[in-house]
């Protein structure tokens, strides 16, 4: 993969805007499902946000952004529906890599997650732990894609308080990976696990240390889910 | 549970309104990722999402809306992660329950929902796959929570293009329901499947048919997840 753009203050600067947007997007998205106004008011605050969405349209990408590489060369991926800081929909899972190479994210789940009452929906843990596994794998060396997930629901998700996330890789055989992981309350108590076989494609493998898609040896390489 | 909210035409005008909003934030999310207009208009915009924000804020309630009874005593979620048309955060999936009692939804992901390049997280897959299998209990007449639900990838969803979800009930034992589905192109071909365990609370069994909570004769309740 080539990475064309060279990061400037500018672009910086710019996505910086658009970090602040898409919390301000996540903002609404949490108003417009707690909001008690009058119809009119609804309506009203629908005409203007219509009128943000075509100012935003102005100059439209075909695709959101993808994998690039941020300052000092460090990967991210700020479009993805599950990390990205710039994509309203992402929780945003910020994850980080412990120094025994397991990985943690602290969250917090917000009322649009809602499934059951007072309950995160037990699909939105799904959509997290499958992240977060991934990123396990890849934090042991051993990127790849998702084969298999399974989850198991020990008790109900609360959204509106902390939570932790965790996962670790397990073991590999040839391209396979295997890798765990819970969604837990601050004690520890499990409330979501998951375990999963991810694999590396073929086309990752046996590439030099001077590839920026391949794996460097003590750098995991970014994770695109 | 008690229902205390007749539907009344004015509370249904006004979740028409709240509907109608929720589109719009998505349209404003799809455009969040995809705009490329200056940083100065972004600032601009983020500015005035701020303030349609406190507008909605300025009457508040304290969880989204849950199960509800719409007109004609039809079971309604419009508050759900997943299918709840008055969240933004929803796709949101419209599940159908066919003739045979298996459930069917056309859907079309859109940029928000992207993780590796052109394709859907396959977390967001699982998302949708865990609610669909819970609706496929739930038509077949036996409701439940979700206990272990195992995903596989078969090949890259691609968002942007029409597709097909459906789930079917497969088998049960005592409280133990299973379920299985698939998210595949028009034409058939299997992108991501699952298979689900999914347990009904023992409090919801034996309530009677004039229960508005538990599982009537030949109607499906609705599924809180």
């Amino acid at each position: 993969m080539t990475i064309d753009v060279t990061p400037t203050e500018d672009a910086e600067a710019r996505l910086a805007a658009l970090v602040e947007l898409s919390r301000r997007a996540r903002a609404l998205a949490d108003a417009v499902v707690l909001t008690d106004v009058p119809e009119s008011e609804v309506t009203a605050v629908a005409a203007e946000l219509a009128a943000l969405t075509e100012r935003l349209g102005a100059l439209r990408r075909e695709s959101p952004r993808s994998f690039e590489l941020g300052p000092g060369g460090v990967p991210r991926n700020v479009g993805n529906a599950v990390t990205g800081s710039a994509n309203p929909h992402a929780l945003p899972l910020v994850v980080r890599v412990t120094p025994e190479r397991t990985v943690r994210a602290e969250l917090s789940f917000r009322p649009v997650h809602a499934g059951p009452p007072a309950s995160v929906h037990g699909g939105v843990s799904a959509m997290i732990l499958d992240h977060l596994l991934g990123e396990a794998v890849a934090a042991a060396g051993f990127p790849g894609v998702t084969g298999t997930l399974t989850l198991r629901y020990r008790r109900p998700v609360p959204y509106g308080e902390p939570l932790v996330a965790t996962a670790e890789y397990t073991r590999s055989e040839g391209r396979k990976t295997w890798a765990e992981g819970r969604i837990a309350l601050p004690d520890g108590t499990a409330l979501a696990e998951a375990s999963g076989l991810f694999v590396t494609p073929a086309g990752w493998l046996g590439r030099g240390a001077g590839d920026e898609t391949g794996s460097k040896s003590g750098q995991a390489p970014v994770r695109e889910r």
